[in-house]
């Protein structure tokens, strides 16, 4: 099969790091077709950014879309995540829901951990929107943005041990989701210094894609997601209209 | 003081009609300014055509929030809220927001009246987004889009009649909501037949607008809608007024 | 318009303070009709006071509705709020209610400071009966009562800004209503210390309840508030306006 | 013990129905003492009638409280259940808490037959107070006041049993309450007629309240009913101030 | 009445100071017979041990449940609460369900103190199941295990007053629950030093459970607790009583 | 990978169905050990046999768990589910748990058809345990029991194609879960009549195990799942106590 991932930044290093991340845990037979936003901003830290994203998913979504089995948004907002299922008959996935759903399945709570203070209130706004909200710990941010965090992992890993352990201990989580696409470096050592399952988001929505495509399901067409009259639709080709 | 009121579709008649019903609640010394959506849909059903409306209220937010007051999203789903609040200091307000507060206010329970049965769970999204899921009693879509019923009021107000006495009669709403911006010449028919408060949402945000103004309240800077970083923010006009 | 503005205990210098705020932010052409409780407590700190406060609710919306457009109870817990809706036809607007709602505009969260430690579960009542208790950080209470606390607002000052200030950075808040009617004097200081957007609730129920007159709505008669049979309507004064 | 049993409106014949009910399920050695209110409403269906009930309750568990060991209060909407709490340090049971208390150890889902439409948005407000919104399958009215229903429970229960069925069948409740408090004749006809379990509410909270006496257990002092200022309460040996 | 108390764990010890606890409570004609498993753990502490619990619960249920008026499981977790209901016609209460009733009828929020850090996830998900989220202002461990806590009650005293105290103090608790079953001792002291209420759950269920059946409920056979068919029965003994 | 898939009743049919329908998804190099209860009910249709399925489920989870990469409960009720996640620190899927997440990502809303009405309430205390009660549009039953249903597909599927309708058309739904193990043969069948994806539970939950161990996620052993003391644990090679 073929699943489209989703850069919705214009960063191409965030697009290579996640790519080589989830090409770990596809199954063989899997191709990943690798889609970076053409226009935007490099990183998504707030709701215009969001909106960007957003945009750049629905262009890439219209785009490329008849052309593949699946399609995952490859950033933990997930961004114009509901426009692809309307756009598209294949799933989507989006690296926040799979990862919450992941999390929910190896403990009774868990915690994201991201990068801005001012990036929670939205992410708690993506826990409740999919229903995470009693299953969700906390949302904490180590302080940094995500460029900085991205950039040089072994710095940023003290920070997100740091916030990590105040979820484990202070607000009885006992998972951990990185709440940013291009963490996944971090992963193998937060592990090891905290004991708990750190689940990192793109990888889980590319499995979770992958999963829906091999069971057979579509979005479903009946109703909320029932697909955008042809006025709503970028012109092909080109980026969305901002 | 100065209200911009931004229609995010670009039906001029859509904004000439919400503009019209709007300058009928604001008191002398209020000034409504009126933006239409440079491009997109002519109307807004859907996610892919939420997101268009989103785009443009953070183009028009960015363009006139500095020569503004206050700010109105005069569209039922309340596109681009979020961002327009991230991008301003001044309170915006939305259709959506602003018509469930003045209708939790009139009776337990209200419903929404929105156009088509593909836009309800959009709108129940919505709903839960601003903490309304116990207090609206239900969702009803007439079954015609919106450009039907707005071109021809009278001819809608026997579906919308339909869908609010099913509303009353059967969820317990004591109150409803048009759920669409551009159907206010309904509202008094409505009201007469069903014997209910029935809350037509674009002047409804108008006058909480100015209300937050009149308040000296601006939208607090100190986390979620801190302000985008300037990579964020459209190429077009003047920095945004921050 | 003609507003009653019920000030549900017996301080005329606490009606006086709550007035006075009020007039800062109605329009022109709206007259404010002061109303204070002929008997019951000095100020409300608990149940039984509240019950107090409610019955002065609805012997003055019964003495005074059929001569007023619209009712405001400037009480931050809103005694008698469902009763004086169930009395009138025109639209009532509680000092809490509003100020949440207000507050909700303006931030992901919002946090309201009170007077007394004892106060704070029946405040957390009033959150969650308007759906609120998602987007209420807290209730957080500086220790000192009603009376104390609007007597001398510079020396009150101090403890409200470190009750806010903790409501900011341990709960999350981005905006904070003040929890009581006769603080209005603290707002300017608290919100050039802290930063945020700080919500006096009096004025804000006064906006509302002006909003709500010129939105030509009414209370919903369909249901809840249909109205009470003659055995229920205390002796004194007119019939209520019907 | 010594549990005293409120009927909150005048109506003797109220009082006397509810009292015999409920002394068929104390144990030997608990002793009723019947308290009816002095003035105030011969029945209660809204919130003016229920806030006169919660003055009722008030005036005299204020001057009947240091001498019972319990106090019960004798109407479905709970009026000035929490003022009690707050005045009295013995505990004190409200019908509608008790009653679905009851409910909801016999079955998934319970659903609350009440007298008219009106009432039903007053009791779901007490079903979401009390965290009974997912167990509580539905408010239902029969259509007639409490009076009529009371003075003809035989003409009463094919309303009651119908209201009950759909209940059963639609809503997917398994118990059922009876939302009033003199009702109690018509319990055994609607368990026969319909054989699920029927909870008649005053007889729940005297058993409730003499469990709470016998488990050695007093209303928490600690914060929100810590108990009001002297200026709070009703002068001794007169009617609460209304 | 005869009332059935199981011990759900194969402690004799147990089983007695339960039995002790509940007999202090009832009211003179009620018999109390205690059950003890015959095989599984020694106390419950997780979801394995709990499942045991569950499966002594529905064998002594179905061996005794038809000479006995009322049933109550006398384990904080309320193994096998539910298939005890669907195996039997009179009532069934349960230790979590009963305290925490009790607890809400006495403040506006109570704590659990539980025994291991570990056990807390259960108990959070029994709060949940019973719709106590908002009641319950937390479960909190005193880091001892069943045993230890229960065999030498006077040292482990202070540590369950510290966490009584940091619920009561940090949570916004004002009510306790002692969340396990061999406690009793313990309550005298902390009421005591803690100075507010603390409730013990055997007795409060054998409380509850004496109610249901002097009040003459039996549980609703219409639906979720229709009784299983008989290929689900265990072997030994009767029938189960239906 | 090696999965574990637990059929937790006796029928050897249903195994064989569930392990036919789940190899169709797996992906070459999964090996699917099926696993079937040695003893209880040879269907599960309440919570006494829902328990008998847990105890088959903790017994094979203890006897083969070592050999296993992964576990599958195939039981849309996922008995055992904690217990297993307790006892092992390879990741386990349950069938209801992976059907609703799949769903969750196909549509705004889902439905379960499940096959007794009496069953009913154990599933929607399934749906509010994983916090799916506003994803979750209903639960309903078709009325024939699960040995009727999977014996004869094609008798059963107008059954479920018109319980399937009433879910789309009356609550919303817009995606169907079979909600029982042994109903594959129905689903394409549904899928063309309703036109809607048809999630089958047993092949979600082993695709999601597939997926949670090709991220190499375990279950967390920090708090929850710490894992049973010894004491707790089935002998080896025994069949559970029951």
């Amino acid at each position: 099969m073929k699943l489209g991932l989703i850069n919705p930044n214009t960063s191409p290093e965030m697009t290579a790091a996640m790519t080589g991340a989830a090409e770990e845990v596809t199954s063989s037979g899997t191709e990943l077709v690798a889609l970076t936003a053409s226009d935007g901003p490099a990183s998504i830290d707030g709701y215009v950014e969001d909106l960007a994203g957003a945009n750049a998913v629905v262009a890439l979504a219209h785009e490329h879309g008849s052309t593949l089995d699946g399609l995952v948004i490859g950033c933990f907002g997930d961004p114009g995540l509901a426009a692809a299922r309307e756009l598209l008959q294949v799933p989507v996935a989006g690296a926040a829901q799979a990862a919450m759903m992941a999390a929910a399945c190896l403990g009774h709570r868990f915690s994201i951990l991201t990068t801005l203070d001012s990036g929670v209130p939205l992410l708690e706004n993506v826990v409740r929107h999919y229903g995470f909200q009693e299953t969700c710990a906390s949302v904490r941010a180590v302080g940094s943005d995500v460029a900085t965090s991205c950039s040089d992992p072994e710095l940023a890993t003290p920070a997100f041990a740091a916030a990590g352990r105040r979820a484990l201990t202070e607000d009885g989580a006992e998972v951990l989701c990185l709440g940013c696409a291009g963490l996944s470096e971090l992963r193998p050592g937060l592990e090891h210094e905290l004991g708990v399952p750190v689940v990192d988001a793109v990888p889980a929505a590319v499995s979770q894609a992958e999963s829906l495509v091999r069971l057979g399901l579509r979005t479903s067409k009946s109703r909320g997601f029932r697909g955008p009259t042809s006025a709503a639709l970028p012109e092909a080709g080109e980026p969305a209209a901002l």
